[in-house]
């Protein structure tokens, strides 16, 4: 039987929040001391990266990389019910992840020193966020 | 032991096709209720992903930015052994997925309302991909 | 109870090596039969993927697909604490993988005949590069 529960995120805008510590919480109430934590999205207009905690100059230069990889209102796209942002968030979604991994050690997450778990929103808008944390030990 | 399927699929061109029913078969079969469904090809010139399964247009848009970012018969590719879309298979795989996890609750795959899985054929003719299934509570 | 081991490995320069040995020497350790081996890298600047193991041609043809969607020393990044290459790596990292899962079967790891597991080193000089594998069955 895992051990899992679901998590709900309030996103602004566009951009990447650190959702290490609640990941992290769910993983200490698991008490699974060697295992695995998986992180999902049920969202294909968002998605999770590990990166660099560090510099915030990080985060702002991935979405750059992004834009360009998956412009906003790109004349290609077909698909553009929701605005301009919309096919470019589904890219950028499959470009990056749905699902992440981290390995449990010592009952905790195994994450390099400079290692954080992000959510990344796509959409320019506000929205709710539903991640959904399993842990198997 | 963990439950286990190999499933064969025939793509018949570049594109992506849902396999979202067969992997759900597999994770009922297993009798699994809370746990976690890895879904994997053993193939590197194509792959999988999760996205929107309601609006074929995305579909097709997800090849237009992957032609852009990886395109057939690009002069700076060394490998083309198999032809224009070859080295552009591969490039293609890199950029998204070879495995994918989905999270298993009440004996069901926890996907969003939006959320399909689909085997993503980057090799422009037909092929035989097999694909593994194996499940784990 | 995970059986889990952290490899350590030297990569000398930017590029492609194969580890795919290594993994499936913890995998033969755990004596698991059915399940999955999780590779994970602790580093934000280099990354995971599983390739084509037969011509060194594709490595070297990712390396410059990458070099295209995340260019050394791109103006438009503002994070260049380490370099030309310090955002690039950041950046090639989350196209790529941080963490990759192998199914398991009869003991050991269920790739494809073509399919080989690879740490991609992302910045231009010699690092040491921590691996965490994970198995769990």
């Amino acid at each position: 039987m895992a051990h899992q529960s679901i998590l709900t995120f309030a996103t602004s805008r566009r951009g990447l929040q650190d959702i290490t510590d609640a990941v992290a919480d769910v993983v200490a109430d698991s008490r699974v001391q060697s295992g695995l934590a998986h992180v999902f999205v049920q969202h294909t207009s968002c998605s999770l990266t590990i990166t660099e905690n560090a510099d915030p100059d990080v985060l702002r230069d991935l979405d750059t990389v992004l834009a360009r990889l998956a412009p906003d209102g790109d004349p290609g796209y077909r698909h553009d019910a929701e605005g301009p942002d919309d096919m470019a968030a589904h890219a950028r979604s499959v470009l990056t992840d749905t699902g992440l991994m981290v390995p449990i050690g010592a009952g905790r997450l195994l994450l390099g020193t400079w290692q954080g778990i992000y959510l990344w929103e796509h959409r320019t808008g506000a929205q709710r966020r539903r991640v959904v944390v399993t842990v198997l030990g």
